[in-house]
Parts: C-alpha cells; structure tokens; sequence
C-alpha cells in the first residue's frame, strides 16, 4: 500500500498517519520528497486494505500494490489453469465445451426435444431456466421445481449434465437434488449472501459477471465462493452495459485474456445475452474461442417467436448445427480441441 | 406496440407476424409505406410485451408504445405524490427529510453517541447497516442480529426511527423486529426474490438504484414491491457508474426530476456514496434538494478513520451540523422546508 | 511517481529500470516488500510521465504523484479563483451569469427578438451559433459569417457580449472579428489543433467537456488553452454519456464542486444539453447553482417547433423568466447574487 | 417516422401537430389507440428528421423507421461490400490485411528499420504519426513534415504503403503530398470540418471510432466524408471509453459484424489500442479475424522503452512475428487468407 500525503500536510499529520499504521501492526517506509511526502506501508496489503486511511487527514491518496483477491489469483496456483468438471464434463482443458439450451425450461416436449438437438450438434452441458429473474414482475417467472424435474429427464434423455440458475439462498436445497452446476446470474452477482450459500454446495458454480462490474468485482465475487470452500467455479464474461444501444449489451471479450491471466478459474462467453442479436451470436462465439475462452454457452430454442423468453436471441437448432462447425474450426487454429 | 418489418419481409411473412398478433388476442393496424411495413398494435402494451416479437421472421424493430411499469407510475395515482411514513417522520410531503448515520454499526457506544449527534443537528431517520454488502469477503460484515439490537437502543434513545438493510430474504423476519424501514442496496436492486419478499413486508422499503440500472430498471424493481401489495416504496439516487474515476460514482441527479415527473413514490439522495468525497458530500446535497429531492440520506461518523467501513466517506458531526444548516437555506429557496 | 514491479521481476531488470529512470536525470528511492519492489521517483512527475516506463521490462504499475496539470491548478494560482471577462461581464466572481439565445441563428428577426427578451429576463451574455456541429451532413450547418453578422446585430440591440462556437483553425480570424467569447465544443474538446489555435486569441474561450471525457481529460485541454499564453478560459459541464437513455445525457453536476477545488477556472453549467429535456431544464439549473456554478447556459427559443436546431429542447421566453426567478432565490441562499 | 401523442394531448394539438407534418410535404396516417394516438409520417424519414418535431405540444415520443444514413449503408451498394485500396493493397477482399508501425515516425533509422521488420513478417501497410494527438500540450506532438518524409522514405525502402493522421483541415495539402491514406483519429471523429474537408480527398481515409461514440455516430461521421464525394472509407473500431479500468479502452468486437451487416465499407480493428495491454494484444487481433475484420491495425516499435509515445503498447518485431503466425490459421479457419 502507498500513501501520498497531501502538499499543505504537516508534520504532525504525517507522523499521525505513520503512528496509526504502526498501531495497526504494519511497517513504514517514508520519502520526503519536493512536493509529497510517500509512505509505503510494508506488510500484507488485503490487511492494511481494510482500515480506512484515506480518512486520515492529511492523506491524498491510497494505492494498493497487490490485487484484492488472493484464491482466485493464479499465482495461488502457482500460475496454472483448474480444471472443473460439470458431471463428467472437463471444462478449463485443451477441449472447448459447449453449453447450450432454451432461456426457460416451458414443457418436457420442449426441453427434450432442443437438448436431443444440442447434443447431436455437439454440445456437452444442458442449459435451462426453473426460477427466471426478469425485469418485469408480470413476465414468465419460470416453472421452479416442475422446471428442475424436467431438466433431470432431459438429462436422462441424453446423458447431458445440466446447469440452471439459483436466484435465492433459500433454493439451493432443492436445486442441489437436480442440477450439475448452478448458474449466477449477472444480476445477483454482487448478491454476497447467495455467494457464500453456493461457496458451501457441493456442486461446481457458474458466476455471471454483472452488467457494470468491473474484472475485479468480478474476481471479488468468485473469491467470496472459494473462501467458503468451494473451489469449483466458472467464470462468464456475458456482455457490460455501455452506451452503445444497437446491441443488446457490450460482450467484453478484452476479460478473457485478462481473466485468464489473472486467475486459475476457467472461462465462459455467453454470447446470446453478450450481443443480444441472433444474427451476430455465431460470430461473436467464433470471436471468443480465438481469444481463448474454454467454454461457450449459448440460447437455443426449438420455436423461439413462442418462446416464453428471450426468444428474439435464441438460435434455431440447425443454426446451432452451423456455429458448431465453424467454431471448431477456429477451435483448432488457436491449437484447441472440441 | 408498433413493428417496423424489414425491408426483404416477404408479404406471407408480414402476414404471419398479423396472425400470431390477433393469435395472441390483439388488433393491428398496418400501414405500408414506401420502404417498410409499419404494423400497430392495439390493446395493452404491458401484455403484448411478454411475447417475442422480435423472435417472428420479418421484424425489424419492435417498439413499446407505453412504459412497462404500471402501480409505480404517477399516472396510476392520478398525477398526484404518495407519502411514505418511516416511524412517524412522513417523506414526500412538503418537508424535506435527512437520513444519518453510520455505514456500519459497531458498538453501543457509536451508535448511540451517533444518533444523538446528528438528531440534534436536525436529522429525523437514523441509518446504520447490521448486515453489509462488502466487495471483499475479507471486509467488515457486519454485527447481525446484535447490530439490529444496537440500533433499537439508539432509537429508544433518541427517538429517531431506523432504517438498515435487508441483504438476503431469510434476514426478513429477524429484521422485521427491530426496523421502521428496510434498506434493498444497489446491489441488490435486481434480486427479484428479495423484492417480492419485502413486497409482502409490513414496513416501509427503500429501494436503491443500481450501478448500472437505467431509471426505467429502477422503476420496474419498484414495481415488483408493489405488485406484492407493498406501497410504502422510496426510490433511492446513489451514484451510477460510468467511466468517471475521480469521483467514486457519478450520483445522476437528472434522475430526481425525472423520477419525480414519472412515479408518484418519494425519492431520496445519497450523495455519500454518489459522489465518494467526504469534501464535496455538502455540494452534491445542497444540489439534490434544489432539483426536488424529497430526502437525503448521509453518512456521519464521529471517527472516521477509525470506521469499520467507509470512514474516507462520512462527514464528522461538526461537518454534518454545517450541512444541515446550508440544506435548510436551499429548501426554503425551492418553496421546502426541513 | 512510483514504480511497482512484477513479482517474478530478476535483480537485472529492477536494476535495469532504476538505470533507465538515473539516465533520464531523475532520482530513485527503492524500497523492497515481502512481494514486490517499489521505485519512487524523485523529481518532477510531469517531466518523468513522458517516458514509457511500463514497457520497460519488469515493471508492473505505474502510479503518478502529481496531476497532469499545472497551469490549469488551484496550487498554480495560490488556491485563489480566477474571473474571467466575456465583454464587460465578470464570470467567477460573486454573481451567477446566465447565458442565454438560441441553438442556431437564423435570422435577423429571430436572433434580435430573442436577445431582448433574455436581457429583459436577466441574462448578461448571449449565446447563437453560426457555424454549426451536427452529427449529420444533411442537417442545417448554420449561417456562417451572415449569423456572425446577426449576432453583432444583436448585439448592438441589447449591448450583450456573445459567445459563438468554433469548429475549424480557419475560422478564428473571421470569428474574432464579431464574437465576445469563444465557444469550443464538446466533440472538439480533444481537437488539439483547435486548441492551440484559441490559445493565441485575444478572446476568452469556454471550452465544453467531451462526452467520454473525465474531469482531467477536461482540465489537460484546457491546459493546452492556457499553454499557448491564454489564461482567459472557462469549463463548461454540458453532459456526459452514460448507459442512461430515458435523458439525452447525463449532466455530471459531481464535475462543479470537484473543479472548483481542482482548478482556478470558473465553471459554467448547461443543462440544455446535459438532461435534454425542456421540462427539465430548470430542475438541474438550480442544482447547478447549488453546488457551486459560476454561470449556467441554456437555450431559449421563441418558435422551438420551427427551430433549425434543438427546438425540443429549447425554453421558451416566458419560461426563461420564470426559470430566471428561480435561479436568483437559490443563487441567494448559497450567498451568490444574479 | 412514428409519432405517439401524449396521453393528454387534446384534439387540437394533434390536429396541430399533423397540420405541420402535412406542411412540411409529408403525409400522415393516424392510428387512435386506447391509450394514446399514434401518427405514422409517410415520406422520406431523413427529411422529416430536421424538423424538431418532438418540439410540438402534445408529442410524448418520435421513433424514425429508417436509420439516418444512406450512401454508407450496405442497401445503398445493393447489399455488397466495398473494396478500398491503399496504394495497390486491397481492404475488404478474401485477404486480411495487416497494418503496422510505430505510434510516432521518431528518425529516419527508427521508422525503416521497422518498415523492413513488418514488412518481412507480413504486413502489408505502415502506419506511423508524423502530428500527434496528445493529451497533454507537454508530451512530444510529432515531428510535422519532417516525420511525412522520413514515411516516405520508408516506403521506398520498402514498397510499404503508408497511412498517417491528419489533425487539422489545414495539413491536408501538405500530407496529400505524402501519404497513401488519410487516418482520422478517434478525438476528431466528430470534428465535421475536417471530415468535410478529406471528403473531399482524393485518397483513402480510415476514420476510427471515437471513445463514446456509437455505431450509429461513427456510420453517420462516416457519411460526412461519403457526401462530399469520398467514397474511399475504412471504419476502424479502436475501443471504447466504458468503466472497465483494467485495460485501457474496451475493444469492442461487437461493432465488427454489425458495421460489415449494416455498411459496405471494410472494416479495420486495431487491437493496440483496444485493450491496451501489450501481451494481450494478439489475442484480441485473433478475436477480430474470428467475427470478421478485414484488417488489423497494430503498433510495433523496434525499442518501446525509449519510444516517443505509447511504448507500453508496442509490441517487439519479434512478437510481431508470432501475430502473423497466429493470425494466419485463424484467417484460414475463417475462410480468408493472409
């Protein structure tokens, strides 16, 4: 940690500073130079973090040198990739994974017919909604635990393990019966109390990045999962709020070379919510795998003008059919498998 | 509702967009000019909305011609203002109304020593978290339940009722005991499941604006209170995030004239968190009462940085006292009082 | 500034920046952590910020001590505020000057009219452009010379001092033959050209802040302004873009009292074009003079339906004079006059 | 162009409001819904846009039908792509094209030694900045026509075409005598004077995409050039100003096959200043090939930490070297070549 005093600090305000950071239990390196007085603070940072000094009068600023996170952090890996597995499915490896599946789950015809279709195509992860967080409260809130069953029938259908949203702490009880992997939306992604819930299950979590944070909220989150235990996480860069109002939202590909230098945790693009405009999803995956992301999900629907929602960004299942064949192609030129 | 078709849409595909419409229950009206196909639709807005659309070959555009939220809009009430009562201090009316406190409740002796301060500086709510929404795991979380206790001999102490907030649907019970309001923060604004349970609370709800929610959001998050048969709603200004970094957010006052203009529920501004800086808090303040703000809420600590939380954030009681009286001049100068 | 390397950083490299940072006639202070080595650099931050230190080997961050800027600093004036003289108008001193007139000139009826019914309402300065930005080619460009000639006509009429918008190098001797101040706008904020040009006029020059562009972002072009020998610059907040679509842009009033504390400069608000909408407009103007405005900008129109430009968003005059009132009693409670 | 009355519009203003459309040469078709009127205008929208209709009492909301531009959109060209030629080098053909350089032409050694490093690893066009825009009026601001000659140079050496920015309306005569390419940078995106004037060029420009501006804005400054009779444009996506902090700008991908959907004209990423971080840099280049750039523009200088600008960005011919491998297979994987 570094702290730059203000120019009209005094003496005593400075030496006040330096007493409280002692009292605290870390050490001080202080330079006096023409304009600033510099102190940096020696020990753990995330420690220091926690003490509000830039309420100290006489501080200007506060600049951490080490990152806010610390199990997420490749270097607690010693600078390598986790691998998770959703049911037998090894997501984080040489093989791209697919996920893939209807926004909501509406009925057994439905889910059992486009996971039949998916896995045909090639996708190994079944993706459905039971509890749905819509913005508006009178649109189709999702089927709940009649949702839940009839993903695990599709999954008995085909053999694909299925991940699904949690929305709320009290859910995971019954939702750990059905599903593979949880899914945390991009809304509750700051929902700590859902964090630490789902840090404690047994099974592996997908965690959303929220549409206004940053890489490092995001970071912030995941730790919150691992920090209660749960090592089995999947990020997954969906799309930022911007500006721009021609899509949908702005998928952020930048994240993924980040996020892959800066944790373990294996990577996710969604680009059905990222871009938001069915015509632009196949490129925007293609964009993805080149850049190295090691998983991507992606809304399919049988009929989506009846879909319950999302329907104007799902992909037809012969569409999909063709997104995975030029996918793999891009797959193979970055030395990837699918 | 009104469809713009594309420029290549067929005449059977105009057609079948027409019949999945009276399909659906609804009436159009189509009028086709030069270059596209403009198809109206005629019935409720709000109802039509939960269909795809976009989803139906041939559309190019789908236009809303009515906003999406209903029980929140200033129309529903007949363009007059609800007032919301916390304990017995009414907001909306013609007084203006400040709200104090600590970030974090952290002892008896803080609490209290902090509700006397700022009650005799002029404040009529006392706020102070029990349970905290921190970014970090490693951060301050809060007393629980003692917290809530603390905040409870704080009132009987000085009278002025409270509001602290709600993190998680289970907390809803506990909570319930010792609170005049419930507190739903930024990053909870879209946990719908939290929203629907205080929907079906007893008490009085604060809702606060997401970081990267449009005010549209905002309203539909309150909506979702309402729907529940919870009325007592206040809608909350804190602070946006946009590519700004000197200021911690970007508190959007262009949000309390709209508000104002678009819902009948109170609003209230919390330029402590909006603009981040301890040194201009009393600005930013002074601003959201003279575009029509109907409460502010700040943070006060008597020793900031010896905080839990926030303490580079929170004004000192003295500060505060200056405060209060620079509020006063400018509610007066807006036809308010305090 | 300071230097923090990598953790994997050899001994060679950590000796190979502080060699680097030596040659370049700067100083170094090396202070080794459990995790990573800090290298304060002594000497003057704006002169060391020109060399590309992170692409040296090693490093990891760089953080400066210093702001960019000099001239443009409160410190550069000994914390005092400087006025600024459009005609015989001060700006920055203890009144609050309204500038007012329309988004274009279009004739010499409109702009005559217009101007004598702003002076009669209280506006000290008019405003009108003649050459005008559009994001269309096909939209009106503005009059040119002939509405300069207008605007002196205008002028004339009412002795109000004017301010006009300059969009090219080429136009500054022209422009200088009519106007009283010129005007840079936001899309040329960052048109260095430009601003070098202005720079060595003889008149003062109100610069607005670009749409993406931060507070120091604002302050560096003014910079460039000053650089060339011209002290005679005022700031003007007009709007930044954000997510927010229900406002044309978001008006960032955070940016008044943060300028205020960081530059000389006097700081004019427009919340014509920061909120967009005509109903609003007096809202954010008084919150403008609350939190510290030295001058407030608005468009006033008397056929806004038969406007060029911007009649959607223009007051009308009777409006004006109402705004007017309102601003004078807010301005009085923060101790200002109009 | 769609107009929605306000729900208390009276008759006469909606008589009113048609009155005028009629008087502007349009036709109207009037739709009354339950809730509101809705006027659907027939005729040219792009017309129609100029009035400020939104101005007349009685209108809630415009909603043209049409997108503002024309001579840029795809419809324009019967729906095929444009193919721009940079001296004989051919832009928006099966082969992806690589532009490189250093940020600034610094010496005749400097910028041929990199001409001849890039060109024998496969670049097909240098870039290099003989006017620099800069933040600050203190960092190095090019070597002027000095830095032109020295790119001439180059390119005789080599047989590289060049490309290099033009800052002001009164370089152009002076780098017409130079260049193979005119490139307008994203701070004068909206500085209309100068689109005007390289429209009416006779070389190529590559106009890159300011911080905030949308598709929509870069398409409509696009058309600016267009009108003037320069049908020679490239779009460049560079990245967005958005709250991610991490990495410089946001490259935004998604702008990519949007723009080769809605507009003939190719399309160059430049991923240097995208992200910003110099070992990302490749895999966002990768990135852009996948979703269907024609070029990729990228910074290399032969000795970043002594480089005049932006040397933290640059990457090592070697690395260079590596891209190209890498970019290679992708093409290929995407059905183009290199």
């Amino acid at each position: 940690m570094i702290i730059v005093t203000k120019p009209e600090a005094t003496a005593d305000q400075i030496q006040h500073i330096i007493d409280r950071i002692v009292e605290w239990g870390f050490k001080t390196d202080v330079s006096r130079g023409e304009h600033r007085t510099v102190i940096g603070v020696i020990g753990d940072d995330r420690a220091i973090r926690e003490h509000p000094i830039a309420a100290i009068p006489g501080v200007e600023s506060v600049t951490p040198v080490l990152q806010p996170y610390k199990l997420v952090s490749r270097e607690f890996r010693g600078n390598t990739s986790s691998v998770v597995k959703i049911g037998n499915v090894a997501i984080g490896g040489p093989e791209i994974v697919l996920m893939s599946g209807p926004c909501s789950v509406e009925s057994k015809e439905q889910i059992t017919a486009i996971a039949q279709d998916i896995q045909k195509a090639g996708a190994k992860i079944l993706r459905g909604g039971a509890f749905k967080p819509r913005t508006s409260p009178y649109a189709f809130q999702g089927l709940g635990e009649d949702g839940l069953k009839l993903l695990a029938e599709a999954r008995d259908a085909t053999g694909l393990p299925i991940i699904t949203e949690i929305m709320d702490t009290r859910q995971l009880e019954m939702i750990e019966k059905y599903a593979d992997c949880l899914q945390i939306g991009a809304r509750n992604m700051q929902n700590f109390s859902l964090l630490k819930e789902v840090g404690r299950s047994r099974l592996p979590v997908m965690l959303k990045r929220g549409l206004s944070a940053t890489i490092k909220d995001l970071l912030m989150s995941a730790e919150y999962i691992l920090s209660e235990g749960n090592f089995n996480v999947l990020l997954c860069e969906r799309g930022i709020r911007t500006f721009e109002t021609y899509t949908r939202n702005t998928l952020d590909l930048n994240a993924v070379p980040v996020l892959k230098a800066e944790t373990h945790l294996p990577v996710v693009v969604d680009p059905t919510h990222g871009i938001g405009l069915r015509e632009h999803i196949a490129s925007m995956a293609l964009a993805a795998v080149a850049c190295g992301a090691d998983a991507i999900m992606t809304e399919v629907h049988n009929s989506p003008e009846l879909a319950k929602s999302d329907g104007e960004q799902a992909l037809l299942p012969h569409e999909f059919v063709d997104l995975v064949a030029r996918v793999r192609k891009v797959a193979e030129a970055v030395g990837r498998a699918l």
